[in-house]
């Protein structure tokens, strides 16, 4: 898929940003850092999980439900389910 | 659209459903009711919101986006980002 | 309770500014809007309700849950885990 | 503080399991896991992550607002304000 491998580039780029997110929290833990700057870094790295998950949710439906629901039938239904689910535990998580 | 007043109906009976817990907790606050009862029936109330919003989010998928994902070009990339960026003001919300 | 009054006040008139958030998408959906509108507007209705909620709790922390800590005590841990877990379940909502 | 090196321990251990969780989705991507999985994966961490702040928020009323509110006036009030302000950012991340 053209742009496939920058796209995937983008998502590592984003995941280890987090990463370093969760290891700065470790250190904040350990340095016992005050509750609430603690608290504003949590927030700051579920932020960036779910920006990470809408870009993934945008590409899905971009290019698997758009496949499925160019097929039509059952499989599209299934596919736009699924997607729906997804979103729902991303909204609840 | 086959089936369309029956979704109507379904979404309107979740509306006057949470209108019904809005009112609910004008009462609870009219009564002096105990703030940690009043916050369970807040949490209620966003829950039947969020499920009304995916459930209307996969009708979206389904029909407006699907359509515009059939026709492709930039109508079905802009379809597909304007969901994305709906998903985006919910999951923040 | 001084200033109680004007508190109670300010959350009807919160409660029903959200009531009529609800009416609106009733109208929304009776007219055929469109989806994103819609989900616009229950996004702005979930904030609302969870500004609501979160004045609620910060009046709850000053006043109950402070009566209980200077009390001490098991009385004093049960109410912040109370808290704690109303503030889960709005986290999770 | 009795018992706070258990309770780092065992914030450290919540925190290390969110890094492998973090981990675990720069693997998935790398090996072009089935989307929906990945954001499957996402949830998890996200809840993770909100449960490690309830978590450090309900020791934080415990103590630091605890004993703000012990000695009251302007400094108790600040607290409180404080923790509701974290409170809302997580609640909206």
């Amino acid at each position: 898929m053209a742009g496939y491998t920058d796209t995937k580039q983008e998502h590592q780029r984003r995941l280890r940003r987090i990463e370093g997110q969760i290891r700065g929290l470790q250190r904040m833990v350990e340095d016992d850092k005050y509750c609430i700057d603690i608290l504003t870094q949590v927030s700051a790295a579920n932020s960036a999980l779910q920006s990470f998950a809408i870009a993934l949710l945008e590409e899905h439906m971009a290019h698997c439900v758009a496949e499925a629901t160019r097929k039509g039938g059952a499989e599209a239904q299934a596919k736009v389910k699924e997607a729906a689910d997804a979103i729902a535990r991303l909204v609840r998580s």
